[in-house]
């Protein structure tokens, strides 16, 4: 029974999740709301393409005047380094998640699915607050709350690490390196040096062919 | 001190509740989400101008083909009576709060706003399940926790009447049937039957010149 609807950034963590709930899941949605590339999106298509999944892009960049980040366009420049780092807090899009599970939500009810999945993991609580379990079991009660379907939202990577997410997806056989986009920069290859490359990289330790431009 | 953002559609609520918080209020933000009408928007747009506070619209509009609600263009008509009725039903836009309040809180701690007000009171509750408190208080919670700037969640009529909040409006002295709009229907004058036209009709019998086109 495809009755999901899935959050996905075409990055590694919402990768995994899709392709550990495919037979589940009857819709996927990736957004764009102004950020400086739009290369994971077409990752987020590819994956949900092969898989058989309706995927839709959701167009948010008219909020983009009023959204203040490093990581949109117009925004200062992507700093480097790792998610705990202060200067990491730059790249924060405020209210992201809760804007996409928001969204996910209304349309989740109006298209019949029971649940929406996000992909939020351990890893990200130290920089972003709408990762968190103290954001994620309020937003599920307000969707539960807020629906008469009684949506149901899923985050089952929340207490899980950025390692034990490319381990699952290392069982399931998904091909980083090709399939899937998480560096904050949109060039031709991953940057190995921003906060999410330097995640990836330590996730993915092992088991992985990405070439980052850090290595060449 | 200016430090709140409201969410307000031109109709007597949140038109109340921009006047009680005028001198309170930083910027105010409207939704255009695929309406059968934009009239409401532009009381929304006429009141802060006369208040001298900074508005704009948001665009939504790509989201319509996936939300379901005879509200909406492409959908069905809109339904007469009172919103204790079952078909009022038909006017419900899934989540529409919690998409509007994620967007809202988001933007708010971009422009250093502390709070996020909304009209939302207890005669929607028969109806609308994101207009309850059962879904007001979590979605506080997912707003606070959410954010660096902990952005709070203000609906101060959640257990308020319309009756109730057409009287703070009398007091203020706002003039509703030239300053706001309610009608589900974008016509020339109130409809006068549609569920929305019948709880302003309510609310405001005995101090409102409102003239409906069912009295013509």
């Amino acid at each position: 029974m495809r009755d999901k609807l899935i959050v996905t950034s075409g990055g590694m963590d919402s990768i995994t999740l899709l392709y550990e709930q495919k037979d589940n899941i009857k819709r996927a949605l990736s957004f764009w709301y102004g950020q400086k590339h739009k290369k994971e999106l077409d990752f987020a298509r590819c994956n949900c393409e092969k898989l058989g999944i309706s995927w839709s892009l959701i167009d948010l960049s008219s909020l983009l005047p009023d959204l203040k980040s490093n990581l949109l366009y117009g925004g200062g420049d992507i700093p480097e380094g790792h998610y705990e780092d202060e200067n990491q807090k730059l790249t924060v899009v405020p209210f992201r998640n809760g804007i996409m599970l928001s969204i996910a939500c209304g349309i989740a009810e109006s298209c019949g699915c029971k649940s929406v999945l996000i992909a939020n993991h351990a890893g990200d609580h130290a920089i972003y607050p709408d990762c968190r379990d103290t954001f994620i079991e309020p937003m599920a009660n307000a969707m539960k709350y807020g629906t008469y379907a009684r949506i149901v939202l899923e985050a089952p990577y929340t207490y899980k690490t950025k390692r034990d997410i490319g381990l699952i997806g290392h069982d399931l056989g998904i091909d980083y390196g090709n399939d899937t986009w998480t560096c904050y920069k949109g060039r031709v290859r991953h940057c190995g040096k921003c906060g999410a490359c330097t995640e990836r990289r330590e996730a993915l330790a092992g088991f992985d062919n990405t070439v980052y431009e850090a290595w060449l």
